[in-house]
């Protein structure tokens, strides 16, 4: 795609960030005018909405030094060119999930989202504190990226399922939309997998093109309708357990911006992370209310011998995927030793107190 | 205290956030000076170096308008002095949590920890999605005060205890400190409970002036060394199950700033919630491996026919308080309600996922 139509696309369709607070001499002093390229439509919930706040933000508090500009899926370029488009410096940040380029590199599936993976916070703290940033970023540097955690949807639903599925051999045959290294452990399992863009999964599933699909939870998947097709919607989502999206930026501007700069970038994103926590849970538990009273979604859980069968298939998939090349490697490695850790850590921290808050007693 | 002793103690004993990336010109045309105070020691780790990253980025992001000073509990004024004191004005923010205010309001427990209550993302969930936030800016404005959850501790331990305890009746004659509504919970179970500043919990568990005491979770139980005095570490925290910090600022002053100046502090403290998401998980499973490993410390579960007890007295509690006058009534309601479907959606989402993944199968 050739800049022309970068331009047409940005008067056409583009949504300029509040640059009226713009103060006419800082334009004059330098305004850096940044394109922001998301993997979602505008204004979709929670993706899109979180891309456009990021952008938003980093107008205002740059006091009108820096105006960015945001472009859903498809209007700049297609919803997964958005990072060859940063690469090449066509785009100067997108909003994504970096699963979506393991035909990239393997190594990226890591910081999106790993079956029976680490949970939201545990994928901010590995990647904040834990050695995933310093990887990713040593990744990042060969696209001539730098990217950022920019969300976590919290853990995932299942799926939903046009007819419901009660053992492993059940897997055998089945349509499912799943990205990611989830979908590999599907594949194992004898699961056709596909991996559709989000427009293409209603119409596929309502169409019976596919038989099974999974998007994020209860918000988006109330929102995208699915109960409207079926009423067999899945738990625990396996697969993605505390799926991060990313904010990511082209490497030579990033390293061209000043010490306050690259402040104001990393700050605005840490921001969008906290409250994309506070609002996945907020949306999500609202919704899932809508779905079983009102629409008369019935939830089904794994049995658990199936659970402990996709925990071993998953087991050799990311061990698999982790042996493809030196980098993919170490990050796997750091990734086990931390989950490893995480997961004593939570059943002594979270997870016991959950246990017990749960146990039969009167409150409220 | 005076105005003048102010103007001394931040003279002497105040760490100024980088100042000197403020231009020049800016500081002709009206720099703001604002006074942060904290209820923690300066350095402290998670919640002194928080107060401390606030007051570095508003700094430096504001683009040479505002300069934040930060003071340590007990140098502007002392540790629990500083609600008074930004109130009055007499320091413009404090770093601090809300529960040690319940001697002002019974209300503002519900936005630090309430024992069996929300995890650390529910409570930002609750506050900025489910109308807790609203209720705090109500209850808040009677003190001339704005406030803002200003990270969460995560699920904190239930503590340490010169000797183990094994049975309800245990409680009865125990000497322990544990602020908030935790500690109303264990005084209704015998317990003489007290709370103390962080700097006499050491001494006064070393001495054997009290039996028990609760102070975070490994991070910050490891550096203060409690594992020295007794080996008896007891989980879960039933009574803060996710604690948060808050970061509060003089409403009179906060009202008087710009939008932009309202979105760069809102900004700063929601990244800083992040943040210490994120650390608080690294740090605790690191420094629970060295407890464990290093310092022979032996984990504790309360068995579960304590947790259940203490949950319907905890019930009992916290409807108590909640009665207290019509404010807390509404928060209270809001709070419950909130909660009930918290743990509906945690039991499919995060807690159900976290409870497949231990399930025994071979991973990493």
């Amino acid at each position: 795609m050739k800049r022309r139509k970068f331009v047409q696309g940005a008067a056409t369709a583009g949504v300029a960030a509040a640059a009226s607070t713009l103060a006419a001499p800082a334009i004059s002093q330098g305004l850096k005018e940044w394109k922001l390229a998301m993997s979602w439509p505008l204004n979709s919930p929670g993706l899109g909405t979180s891309g456009q706040r990021v952008a938003q933000r980093i107008t205002q508090l740059s006091g009108g030094k820096i105006s960015v500009k945001v472009y859903g899926g498809g209007e700049l370029v297609p919803a997964f060119g958005v990072f060859d488009a940063v690469s090449a410096g066509d785009a100067d940040m997108y909003h994504s999930a970096e699963y979506y380029w393991q035909g990239k590199h393997k190594g990226f599936n890591f910081f999106t989202a790993v079956p029976y993976g680490l949970t939201g916070i545990e994928h901010a703290a590995w990647m904040k504190y834990g050695g995933g940033q310093e990887l990713w970023d040593e990744l990042a540097a060969g696209f001539n990226l730098k990217g950022f955690q920019g969300s976590s949807t919290g853990t995932q639903m299942g799926g939903w399922y046009r007819e419901p599925i009660q053992k492993l051999d059940d897997f055998k045959g089945l349509k499912f939309r799943m990205p990611g290294i989830g979908g590999e452990v599907l594949r194992a399992l004898g699961v056709t997998v596909v991996n559709l863009p989000v427009a293409e999964i209603y119409p596929s599933l309502a169409s019976g093109a596919i038989d099974a699909a999974e998007w994020v939870g209860p918000w988006h998947d109330l929102a995208f309708g699915f109960h409207k097709i079926t009423k067999h919607y899945f738990y625990p989502g396996f697969h993605e357990p505390g799926t991060s999206a990313s904010v990511v930026m082209n490497k030579t501007l990033w390293d061209s911006l000043s010490a306050e700069e690259q402040a104001l970038v990393t700050t605005v994103v840490e921001a969008e992370s906290y409250i994309q926590f506070a609002e996945f849970n907020a949306r999500n538990l609202g919704s899932l209310n809508k779905l079983l009273g009102e629409h008369g979604v019935q939830l089904h859980q794994y049995p658990e011998d199936m659970l402990i069968a996709i925990g071993n298939v998953a087991g050799e998939v990311v061990r698999d995927i982790g042996n493809t090349d030196d980098m993919t490697k170490r990050i796997y490695d750091s990734f086990i030793a931390y989950r490893k850790q995480a997961i004593d850590w939570a059943k002594i921290g979270e997870q016991g107190y959950m246990n017990a808050r749960v146990l039969p007693f009167n409150y409220g």
